[in-house]
């Protein structure tokens, strides 16, 4: 046991406290302070290793991280760029990351590129400046900017990201068989007329979402219900709900291709004094805490942030860094509550 | 204007670029290289510095950081403490924190403290370690645990802090005059038993937001309502909305003292068939898009979370930074929607 509470050592006055200081406080050598606060190149025996500790804590010594990074050649640290923190599965993501990250001694540098492809550039920039170790991009765009990235000339992975890039590991859900899996959900309790709330920002391609809505169409004999584009956001959705409201061919079912565009169709529809399911039902995609607590609860398929976390950091700078150019897709599961017809919760 | 596409110079092969590099292609001393990169100590004459930018595009340059902090001594980073991510009110605060640290140059550490004591603690020891320039801390307990901060001996800023802290600037919401305003509102409608949903991780000191409420029903001649206590979460709110719906005492109208509460509650009204806010009225705290969002919208009081996140930055790494004990409290103001009885949004 060690005396927490032991000779009343002061800090040397007019500096701040140094390795020379903790070793001579320790009994030990500099050389053997600096093994404890890197970890090595040599081993200390564990008593020693104690009183180093001790040493630090009493002296409250706090090594100098930019001369270590220096000398590692490392920041431990990584940068993760999101479009909006202020979304729920993002901020979800975020947390995610942090905490795998924190679990291999990495800190996160959170950027938000507000759905902005001018920042999200800016934000990869300004993170390999900072020299990371690396960055995690989940891009504004369906297709990233990769000759930023080539660029910038660091370390990255594609987070949040469904299609194969070439040169780079991504980590991503499957769009298509996951919408195509809630819409199937929707035609089984008998609806005809299925529209699709579909986000902007996807840069001009088809997204996976949308090809899985129509695949399960077209599968069942199904004509394609109408299609509202309007932002990821709750706003977006309000939008998207009044205008499938107005329209001529009005549906009765909706798949919203994120929770947050859900919510604000829902609000949209109470506005209108519909029930919901019982004249609309509703399903969407991504698995917010906020789907789980809107009202009706909603039906979703949800993405699995921690297990996509995890893969990312670890295909940036854990165990399974060196493999290049990895695809990994994710399956994401339905989850069943009120808003598509279903009972309970 | 400059030739973007000019010569086709490589970086030299088997190294980085380096500063003699950047000289040599713009033809100037590394000095001025060095004056460019770091913003001084000597001026550069725009033209010349417009060569060295080019120099440093067309190279691919980029300074090491680690050396520039170890120079500088400052990593241009701070580190942002809060209790939870997913909480709407934090990601929000969280991103208006990124946004103002940005504006001065600084990058953004994001922890989670994940509403547990001992990993805020961890949190700020690691933060501390990596030498960010400073520390915002949003606590997860109403009275911080300063010793902490002092025993980690970094510059720090107490965020969405309402009380006063010796020796610690710190920002925050008035608490009670905010929850008493929205709980006259509420009376205004003709409640006279209004049932308090207070969050707990409190520390065991009076929360404002329970001193308001207690005020606006003292002043009104009103009987104490009940009050349960549960989570600042939406499980919480859920949790703490069937209790209220089971009590002998039951309320005609619920200050729940966070957004995500009575986005639970009103869950477990909906759930009851009962009728919001006909039946029971509910009004809020925090002012997150979600609440915006709920059905029926949420009469809550809005936190300023942008001009307090830019207050916290200012009085850190800012043109505030050497005012010390310094206890700015913002006015929250009472945005009133539906759920209290009102029309319109």
């Amino acid at each position: 046991m060690m005396n927490m509470t032991s000779p009343a050592v002061q800090a040397p006055r007019g500096g701040p406290v140094t390795r020379k200081d903790v070793a001579r406080y320790a009994g030990v050598s500099t050389a053997v302070v600096s093994y404890v606060v890197n970890g090595g190149p040599k081993n200390v025996a564990p008593a020693t290793e104690a009183k180093v500790q001790n040493a630090i804590r009493v002296l409250g010594y706090r090594p100098n991280a930019a001369a270590r990074a220096l000398k590692l050649g490392s920041t431990e640290t990584i940068g993760l760029v999101i479009p909006d923190n202020g979304n729920p599965f993002f901020s979800l993501l975020a947390h995610a990351v942090e905490d795998a990250a924190a679990e291999l001694g990495y800190a996160l540098l959170l950027t938000n590129s507000d759905g902005n492809l001018a920042k999200e550039r800016r934000n990869i920039r300004n993170l390999a400046a900072r020299q990371v170790d690396g960055v995690l991009l989940s891009s504004v765009l369906m297709e990233p900017d990769l000759a930023e990235l080539e660029s910038a000339d660091i370390p990255a992975v594609l987070l949040n990201h469904s299609a194969d890039a070439p040169g780079f590991n991504s980590v991503g859900v499957d769009l298509t068989g996951s919408a195509r899996s809630v819409v199937e959900h929707l035609i089984s309790h008998g609806h005809t007329r299925i529209a699709l709330a579909m986000g902007t920002n996807t840069g001009g391609f088809l997204d996976g979402r949308e090809q899985g809505w129509l695949q399960a169409l077209t599968e069942a004999g199904l004509p394609e219900g109408p299609i509202v584009r309007s932002p990821f956001t709750r706003e977006g959705g309000y939008i998207a709900g009044r205008r499938l409201l107005a329209s001529a061919d009005k549906p009765t079912a909706i798949f919203a291709s994120s929770d947050l565009q859900a919510v604000g169709i829902l609000r949209a529809l109470h506005e209108a004094g519909v029930s919901i399911p019982d004249d609309i039902a509703i399903a969407s995609f991504d698995g917010s805490a906020e789907a789980e607590y809107s009202w009706p609860p909603l039906t979703t398929v949800v993405q699995p942030a921690e297990a996509m976390a995890e893969a990312a950091v670890s295909a940036l700078i854990g165990a399974q860094r060196n493999r290049e150019s990895e695809h990994l897709i994710f399956p994401a599961e339905l989850q069943v509550r009120r808003s598509c017809g279903c009972k309970g919760n």
